[in-house]
Order: structure tokens, then sequence, then C-alpha cells
């Protein structure tokens, strides 16, 4: 492995304090309905179902405040109006509390120079309050505009978190339809990401959009659902963002399983563009044998 | 106004501790959300909104914890199973604050004995950390098989919240028709009645329901909104809950300006029955004279 440039070698020195999370039942509902689930969904809406639970994709809710706090005005012309998600990777490392106060640690993992861009990948690992390790998330934001700062341009292999996961070349072995609604963006944020972007046509306009733009966790987490029902549970997770999903568009989910992985792409389909892309989740060994 | 029974003054005696509520502007959105304010609804959606409110119904919402905690089981033959929510008057006496601390202190006002079933009707008053007045409700409700016990059949006159609000015999003013969500309810119930009727079939069926029904007050909400849309502010809501609405059906506000007062029916359009009756909310000073 290259060695990092001064410059990013004293940014991962800067010290990132944890970020605290708590949360009731209330909360998970209102992430699982954010992403789509419904009043059938007895175990993801109703707190009483025997089988209640977060739907997987929960796990970037809690490190979110930890991985949007990690400074980047260290970085070359910095603006963070140029800030891109690039890809997520979620680890699932327990299962999931329902309720609860989770500790998040972010650090700073890898910093890209792409030359006219640079790529910021972090890690921001989420323990319970005995210190179990609940999640691990990496996560990859691109700076337009704060290349160039001479640093290394390609990036070690982080295994499934940056895995290119092409498609097969076959039909896929499932394919789910699900249409958003218009204010599918405007109940999401209520789990956290409170960005304008998602809301306000205003912003939306700044940022070069035609009007406020889904927050790809979103699309992410409806996606991480449609996996989760029909391959069963999963112990990690990973998209590249590779469009922007207008809320009330249809996101079509195609999905392939190969071995103990199923590798996904996600379509919107009134556009016919890839939104989520060299996606796979690696099943539970249990859901992988039961799936055989 | 006749005397109470013993059975009644002796309940009126009962103590009610205050209820607490506790709410962020994140609170407020889920609320308004719940009762159908959409993305385009900035000003109910979006926190940073520089008109960013509650919608008047919101009102209810601070006081439900106080007004359920009345005891009622000194009724005869008393049945938590086979109490119906019958009216509820809402009076707003203040801005309504978009996060904060709230007590609210319940009371009993009435208790008629209807033959079959008992009426009660209950106070609440909630009020700001400072003392001022911010809600009066008025609720009452119905107790099938609870009556026979002897008490006063006929109510008091309580003006707006015991008024008949007859319906003109005119077109109305202003019709809009809204279709609820499917999750309608599973999102409502987000807000604090966690009643499982409103959510678990096998529940809904021992109600005698085919299926889950919408909180009255999601309905009282949407047709609040309804009001306030096409008349502006008002200082009290009145309506009495004259049938069930099934979540994603189409409900349909028919509204009649008289002087001060919005005279309105709601009716869920495919089964041409109607909701809520007896309705009016009063318009506020400046309201009801912009709209003359």
């Amino acid at each position: 492995m290259a060695e990092d440039s001064k410059l990013v070698a004293e940014a991962k020195k800067i010290t990132i304090e944890p970020a605290h999370f708590s949360y009731t039942e209330r909360d998970v509902i209102l992430y699982n309905l954010g992403i789509g689930a419904t009043e059938k969904d007895l175990q993801w809406t109703y707190e009483g179902d025997d089988e209640f639970s977060a739907l997987p994709t929960f796990g970037v809710i809690p490190q979110f405040d930890a991985s949007s706090s990690i400074p980047l005005d260290w970085l070359p012309n910095f603006n963070p109006a140029k800030l891109l998600h690039g890809e997520q990777f979620l680890s699932i490392k327990a299962p999931i509390p329902t309720s609860g106060e989770l500790v998040s640690q972010a650090r700073l993992l890898e910093v890209l120079d792409k030359g006219k861009a640079a790529a910021v990948t972090s890690v921001v690992e989420t323990r319970d309050q005995s210190g179990n390790l609940i999640f691990e998330n990496q996560s990859t934001v691109f700076i337009r505009g704060s290349g160039g700062f001479g640093g290394q341009r390609t990036g070690s292999d982080r295994g499934a978190a940056s895995a290119v996961n092409s498609v097969p070349h076959r039909t896929p072995d499932a394919v789910v339809e699900e249409k958003t609604s218009s204010s599918q963006a405007a109940l999401y944020r209520l789990s956290g990401d409170l960005n304008p972007l998602h809301i306000l046509p205003e912003f939306a306009a700044i940022g070069g959009f035609n009007k406020p733009i889904l927050h790809g966790l979103c699309s992410f987490g409806i996606s991480g659902k449609h996996v989760f029902q029909n391959f069963g549970a999963y112990k990690d997770i990973k998209v590249r963002f590779a469009g922007v999903v207008y809320p009330g568009e249809t996101l079509v989910t195609e999905m392939w399983k190969e071995g103990s992985k199923v590798i996904f792409t996600t379509k919107v389909k009134e556009r016919d563009t890839v939104v989520l892309a060299s996606a796979a989740a690696t099943l539970q060994d249990d859901a992988a044998k039961a799936k055989l």
C-alpha cells in the first residue's frame, strides 16, 4: 500500500468525537415506513408483533451523524455543495436492537486523488452500551473540485466493501418493482438526514437538480428490503450510487443469487436509468443454505 | 342543571395526575404527514420554512395521554373494548409552539346515562411551561353496556363543544377530496395513539371490524386541514364521529361558511357514508373578516 500524502496523513490524526444515538421502537417503525414497509408488514410496522424488527439497512441510521461529522475542510477547494455520496457498505455484526443507545466512532480510512475530485472513505463502528459491535459502515464520498493534491489514485482492496459485483449474463433470479411515494423523502428524512436537498426545490436547484431528490440511502433501504424479502437475512450489503431518484418514481431491483452473494442492480423504471450499481449482499450462512 | 348521581359525584373526586408531553419539530412534521400533508406543503413538512407550523388539529396530540388516563372502571359493567370515541372538541387558545414541553390536566366533566350506554365527557387543559393555556379539549366517549345507573340523560349546553351544527340547505361552498394511503393508520399511530385496533387485523376483528380502522382523530385532522386550506385559521373545531374509515379510502369534506363558522361534513367516497357529522370550526376573527 502506497504511503499517504502528508495532507492525508495529517487529516487522519484529527480527533473525531464519538456520536451517540438513542432510539425507540417508534424510530424503528418510522425508518421502516420511510423505506416503504406497509401496514401489511406487521413485523416492521407494529411494535407488538412477535417478530418485530428493524429492516437490516437500519444499520446506516445510528452512524449517520458520526459519518457526517468527519471534517473535510482540509481538502483543497472544499465545498460541501460539491459533495456526492458515492458508495455505502454496511456490515451487520449482531442482531439489531429495536431500541436502545448506540455509540458510533468514525475514522478516516482512505483519501484518493481522482484528479478532478477527491474520494474520501470513512469507517464508522457502532457499538451498544456494553461495547459489542453492532454495525460497521464504510462510506465513500466524492468531492468535486477537490482533487489534484498529489495523493494516491487507486484504493486498497477492502473486500466486500469495494467489490465490483459484476452482474451475471443471465436473467435475474428475482425482480421487484416498488413505486415510491411523492412524499417518500419528506418521510425518510425524519430518520435523520435533514439535508434540504431532499425537500427544498430552491436548494435542489443549487445542486443542479430539477427538483428535490430522494436520499440515496432511502433507495438503498428499499432495495435492501427487496433482497431481504426474496433471499432472507444478510450479513453485509454494499451499493454504488449511480444516479438520482425523484420521489414518486418506481424502483426496479433486479437480483441474481451467486453462491452466498445476491448481486443486484436498481433502476428507475420511468427513466430506465441505473441508480444503484456494483451492488451485492452477502447472505447469512443459514439464509444461504435455506435457499440452495 | 340536575344533580349528579352519587356514583358520578364520587368519580369526579378521583385525582388525575397531569400528563407531560415533550416534542420537537420532527414530531410536528410526523403529525402533519400523518394527516396527509405532503412535500408540497413545506410550511408543514420542512422545519426550515419561514412559515413552519403544526396543523391546528395538532392540539389533540399533547393531551392524548391525559385524556386516555381518566379512570372509567367505576362505571357499571365497564369494558374498554366497548368504548367508542363519540365527539371531539378542540379549542386553540394561543399560537401552537413547534416544539417544547406541555402539561395537560384532565378532569371528568359530565357523565350521562343513555340507557344502554354511558356517555362520558372529559375536559383537558394543556398549558406551556409558563402556565399559558394553549389548548382545551373536550372529548366524549360512549361505553356500550354501561348505562342504566340512574344518572342524568341529557347534558348541559357546552356551546360550540356540543353544538349540533346543522348543514345548510344549499350546495357546499367548498368540497375537498383526499385519498388516504393504505398505510395512513400505520403512520398516524406514531403520533401517540398506539391502539392495535388501527393496525392489527385480529384485534380489529374482536372490535367487530373487517380490518383495522383509521383513527377517528386522523380523519378529524384531514378534514381540519381542508377547512384550514379553504377558510384560514380557526379558534375551535368540533366533530361527531359518525362512522369508520378504512385506510386507503377517500375522504370528501363538504364545507359551508355561515358567518364566522365553517360547518362541515366528511364522507367516505367509496361507501357514500358520513364519518364526521355535526362538525364545525369557528374562524379566527381576521380569517372570518378576510373571507367576507
